[in-house]
Protein backbone atom coordinates (compact mmCIF):
# COMPACT_ATOMS: atom_id res chain seq x y z
CA UNK A 1 0.00 0.00 0.00
CA UNK A 2 0.98 3.24 -0.76
CA UNK A 3 1.20 6.68 1.60
CA UNK A 4 -2.32 7.50 -0.12
CA UNK A 5 -3.57 3.78 0.63
CA UNK A 6 -2.83 3.79 3.73
CA UNK A 7 -4.42 7.12 4.94
CA UNK A 8 -7.69 5.96 2.96
CA UNK A 9 -7.74 2.81 5.44
CA UNK A 10 -7.24 4.81 8.62
CA UNK A 11 -9.80 7.74 7.22
CA UNK A 12 -12.40 4.35 6.85
CA UNK A 13 -11.40 3.24 10.43
CA UNK A 14 -11.54 6.38 11.99
CA UNK A 15 -14.87 7.33 10.69
CA UNK A 16 -16.34 4.20 11.87
CA UNK A 17 -15.04 5.14 15.70
CA UNK A 18 -12.58 2.03 15.11
CA UNK A 19 -9.19 3.56 16.12
CA UNK A 20 -8.29 0.80 18.03
CA UNK A 21 -8.36 -1.71 14.53
CA UNK A 22 -6.50 1.51 12.60
CA UNK A 23 -3.41 0.98 15.14
CA UNK A 24 -3.64 -2.58 14.94
CA UNK A 25 -4.16 -2.77 11.23
CA UNK A 26 -1.82 0.66 9.94
CA UNK A 27 0.86 1.93 13.29
CA UNK A 28 4.24 0.00 13.64
CA UNK A 29 5.41 -1.30 16.67
CA UNK A 30 7.63 1.75 18.00
CA UNK A 31 5.10 4.18 17.20
CA UNK A 32 5.71 7.63 18.07
CA UNK A 33 3.07 9.98 18.81
CA UNK A 34 3.34 13.82 19.51
CA UNK A 35 0.34 15.59 21.18
CA UNK A 36 0.30 19.05 20.86
CA UNK A 37 0.12 19.44 24.39
CA UNK A 38 0.73 17.25 27.86
CA UNK A 39 -2.46 16.30 29.96
CA UNK A 40 -2.64 15.85 33.37
CA UNK A 41 -1.99 12.13 33.16
CA UNK A 42 -0.26 12.05 30.08
CA UNK A 43 2.99 13.18 28.62
CA UNK A 44 2.77 14.93 24.60
CA UNK A 45 5.33 12.20 23.37
CA UNK A 46 4.77 8.58 23.62
CA UNK A 47 6.22 6.04 22.13
CA UNK A 48 5.47 1.84 21.19
CA UNK A 49 2.20 0.58 20.27
CA UNK A 50 0.78 -0.81 23.50
CA UNK A 51 0.80 2.93 24.69
CA UNK A 52 -0.41 4.94 22.13
CA UNK A 53 -3.47 2.05 22.05
CA UNK A 54 -3.81 2.56 25.89
CA UNK A 55 -3.89 6.44 25.19
CA UNK A 56 -6.88 5.37 22.48
CA UNK A 57 -8.56 3.25 25.14
CA UNK A 58 -8.63 5.81 27.45
CA UNK A 59 -9.57 8.60 25.25
CA UNK A 60 -12.83 6.11 24.14
CA UNK A 61 -13.59 5.33 28.00
CA UNK A 62 -13.70 8.93 28.58
CA UNK A 63 -15.62 10.57 26.34
CA UNK A 64 -19.15 10.28 24.65
CA UNK A 65 -18.44 11.03 21.06
CA UNK A 66 -22.03 12.21 19.76
CA UNK A 67 -21.16 12.53 16.04
CA UNK A 68 -17.86 13.20 14.01
CA UNK A 69 -16.25 13.95 10.69
CA UNK A 70 -12.80 12.91 9.20
CA UNK A 71 -11.95 14.78 6.14
CA UNK A 72 -8.79 13.32 4.05
CA UNK A 73 -6.27 11.61 3.55
CA UNK A 74 -3.95 14.76 1.81
CA UNK A 75 -0.92 13.29 1.31
CA UNK A 76 1.88 14.63 0.72
CA UNK A 77 5.32 12.04 -0.44
CA UNK A 78 5.51 9.72 2.90
CA UNK A 79 3.15 11.67 4.60
CA UNK A 80 -0.55 12.54 4.94
CA UNK A 81 -3.14 14.57 6.63
CA UNK A 82 -6.32 14.12 8.27
CA UNK A 83 -8.89 17.06 9.89
CA UNK A 84 -10.65 15.82 12.19
CA UNK A 85 -13.76 17.06 13.88
CA UNK A 86 -15.44 15.63 16.69
CA UNK A 87 -18.58 16.65 18.97
CA UNK A 88 -18.09 15.06 22.34
CA UNK A 89 -19.55 14.98 25.87
CA UNK A 90 -16.41 14.31 28.29
CA UNK A 91 -17.08 11.91 31.22
CA UNK A 92 -14.49 12.66 33.56
CA UNK A 93 -12.13 15.49 33.94
CA UNK A 94 -12.41 19.35 34.33
CA UNK A 95 -14.40 19.59 31.70
CA UNK A 96 -17.19 16.56 32.56
CA UNK A 97 -20.51 16.56 31.43
CA UNK A 98 -20.05 19.81 28.86
CA UNK A 99 -20.72 19.10 25.12
CA UNK A 100 -17.78 20.24 22.95
CA UNK A 101 -16.21 20.98 19.74
CA UNK A 102 -13.06 19.20 18.80
CA UNK A 103 -11.51 20.33 15.42
CA UNK A 104 -7.96 18.88 15.02
CA UNK A 105 -5.30 17.84 12.16
CA UNK A 106 -3.05 14.59 12.57
CA UNK A 107 -0.13 14.46 10.44
CA UNK A 108 1.29 10.60 10.03
CA UNK A 109 4.09 9.70 8.62
CA UNK A 110 4.48 6.37 6.66
CA UNK A 111 7.82 3.97 6.42
CA UNK A 112 8.05 0.30 4.90
CA UNK A 113 4.01 0.35 4.84
CA UNK A 114 3.30 0.90 8.30
CA UNK A 115 2.53 4.04 10.31
CA UNK A 116 5.80 5.06 12.34
CA UNK A 117 4.49 8.74 13.61
CA UNK A 118 1.47 10.80 14.27
CA UNK A 119 1.57 14.21 15.51
CA UNK A 120 -1.70 16.52 16.70
CA UNK A 121 -2.35 19.69 15.92
CA UNK A 122 -5.20 21.72 18.01
CA UNK A 123 -5.75 24.18 20.85
CA UNK A 124 -7.51 23.94 23.69
CA UNK B 1 3.73 37.29 18.13
CA UNK B 2 3.63 33.35 19.27
CA UNK B 3 3.04 30.72 16.87
CA UNK B 4 -0.57 30.41 17.00
CA UNK B 5 -1.15 34.74 17.23
CA UNK B 6 1.10 34.32 13.83
CA UNK B 7 -1.17 31.43 12.58
CA UNK B 8 -4.53 33.36 13.31
CA UNK B 9 -2.97 36.52 11.51
CA UNK B 10 -2.46 34.16 8.37
CA UNK B 11 -5.68 32.83 8.50
CA UNK B 12 -6.96 36.62 8.94
CA UNK B 13 -5.17 37.54 5.83
CA UNK B 14 -6.12 34.30 3.64
CA UNK B 15 -9.93 34.41 4.89
CA UNK B 16 -10.11 37.27 3.04
CA UNK B 17 -7.60 36.52 -0.23
CA UNK B 18 -4.82 38.67 0.68
CA UNK B 19 -2.47 35.90 0.95
CA UNK B 20 0.25 38.21 -0.77
CA UNK B 21 -0.22 40.55 2.48
CA UNK B 22 0.25 37.28 4.38
CA UNK B 23 3.84 36.76 2.75
CA UNK B 24 5.09 40.33 2.84
CA UNK B 25 3.73 40.76 7.12
CA UNK B 26 4.67 37.05 8.39
CA UNK B 27 7.21 35.08 5.91
CA UNK B 28 11.04 35.30 6.59
CA UNK B 29 12.96 36.50 3.12
CA UNK B 30 14.42 32.48 2.98
CA UNK B 31 11.24 30.93 2.95
CA UNK B 32 10.88 27.02 2.15
CA UNK B 33 7.77 26.51 0.10
CA UNK B 34 7.23 22.58 -0.40
CA UNK B 35 4.08 21.38 -2.82
CA UNK B 36 2.66 17.99 -2.63
CA UNK B 37 3.44 17.42 -6.03
CA UNK B 38 5.40 19.24 -8.87
CA UNK B 39 3.50 21.41 -11.60
CA UNK B 40 3.68 21.45 -15.00
CA UNK B 41 5.89 24.47 -15.12
CA UNK B 42 6.39 24.40 -11.56
CA UNK B 43 8.68 22.16 -9.18
CA UNK B 44 7.52 20.99 -6.01
CA UNK B 45 9.98 22.78 -3.91
CA UNK B 46 10.63 26.31 -4.05
CA UNK B 47 12.80 28.75 -1.79
CA UNK B 48 12.67 32.79 -1.07
CA UNK B 49 10.39 35.09 -0.92
CA UNK B 50 10.35 36.54 -4.28
CA UNK B 51 9.77 32.84 -5.53
CA UNK B 52 6.87 32.15 -3.04
CA UNK B 53 5.40 35.69 -3.84
CA UNK B 54 5.29 34.79 -7.81
CA UNK B 55 3.83 31.20 -6.98
CA UNK B 56 1.11 33.02 -5.29
CA UNK B 57 0.56 35.54 -7.64
CA UNK B 58 0.32 33.10 -10.37
CA UNK B 59 -2.08 31.07 -8.49
CA UNK B 60 -4.50 34.58 -7.97
CA UNK B 61 -4.38 35.12 -12.01
CA UNK B 62 -5.00 31.76 -12.63
CA UNK B 63 -7.85 30.93 -10.83
CA UNK B 64 -11.29 32.25 -10.14
CA UNK B 65 -12.25 32.18 -6.64
CA UNK B 66 -16.38 31.50 -6.21
CA UNK B 67 -15.79 31.00 -2.26
CA UNK B 68 -13.18 29.66 0.76
CA UNK B 69 -13.71 28.13 3.98
CA UNK B 70 -10.51 28.46 5.94
CA UNK B 71 -10.28 26.58 9.38
CA UNK B 72 -7.42 26.94 11.79
CA UNK B 73 -4.49 27.62 13.18
CA UNK B 74 -3.85 24.04 15.12
CA UNK B 75 -0.65 24.77 16.71
CA UNK B 76 1.61 22.08 18.03
CA UNK B 77 5.12 24.23 19.39
CA UNK B 78 6.56 25.54 16.49
CA UNK B 79 4.26 24.68 14.00
CA UNK B 80 0.09 25.14 13.22
CA UNK B 81 -1.40 23.74 10.66
CA UNK B 82 -4.56 25.66 8.24
CA UNK B 83 -7.22 23.43 6.57
CA UNK B 84 -8.72 25.09 3.43
CA UNK B 85 -11.43 24.34 1.21
CA UNK B 86 -11.87 26.43 -2.17
CA UNK B 87 -14.38 26.30 -4.80
CA UNK B 88 -12.59 27.72 -8.12
CA UNK B 89 -12.49 27.52 -11.49
CA UNK B 90 -9.26 27.50 -13.30
CA UNK B 91 -8.73 30.34 -16.20
CA UNK B 92 -5.69 27.71 -17.98
CA UNK B 93 -4.42 24.55 -18.48
CA UNK B 94 -5.69 21.05 -18.83
CA UNK B 95 -9.09 21.68 -16.46
CA UNK B 96 -9.55 25.33 -18.32
CA UNK B 97 -13.23 26.73 -17.37
CA UNK B 98 -14.31 23.82 -15.32
CA UNK B 99 -15.48 24.39 -11.35
CA UNK B 100 -14.06 22.29 -9.12
CA UNK B 101 -13.15 21.90 -5.16
CA UNK B 102 -10.01 22.13 -3.60
CA UNK B 103 -9.03 20.77 0.03
CA UNK B 104 -5.72 20.72 1.38
CA UNK B 105 -4.15 21.01 4.46
CA UNK B 106 -0.73 23.38 5.01
CA UNK B 107 1.96 22.93 7.68
CA UNK B 108 3.74 25.81 8.85
CA UNK B 109 6.74 25.97 10.56
CA UNK B 110 7.96 29.56 12.60
CA UNK B 111 10.85 30.50 13.77
CA UNK B 112 11.80 33.39 15.55
CA UNK B 113 8.82 34.72 14.27
CA UNK B 114 8.17 34.60 11.27
CA UNK B 115 7.17 31.51 8.52
CA UNK B 116 10.49 29.71 7.63
CA UNK B 117 8.68 26.79 5.82
CA UNK B 118 5.29 25.97 4.26
CA UNK B 119 3.82 22.74 3.34
CA UNK B 120 0.86 21.77 1.63
CA UNK B 121 -0.85 18.26 1.55
CA UNK B 122 -3.41 17.40 -1.36
CA UNK B 123 -4.03 15.26 -3.77
CA UNK B 124 -5.05 15.84 -7.39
Amino acid sequence: MDTKQIGEKLVGFCSKGKNLDAIDALYDKNIVSIEAMAGPDMPAEMKGIDKIKGKNQWWNENNQVHSSKIEGPFPNKDRFAVKFHYEITPKAGPGKGKRISMDEVGIYTVKDGKIVKEEFFYSM
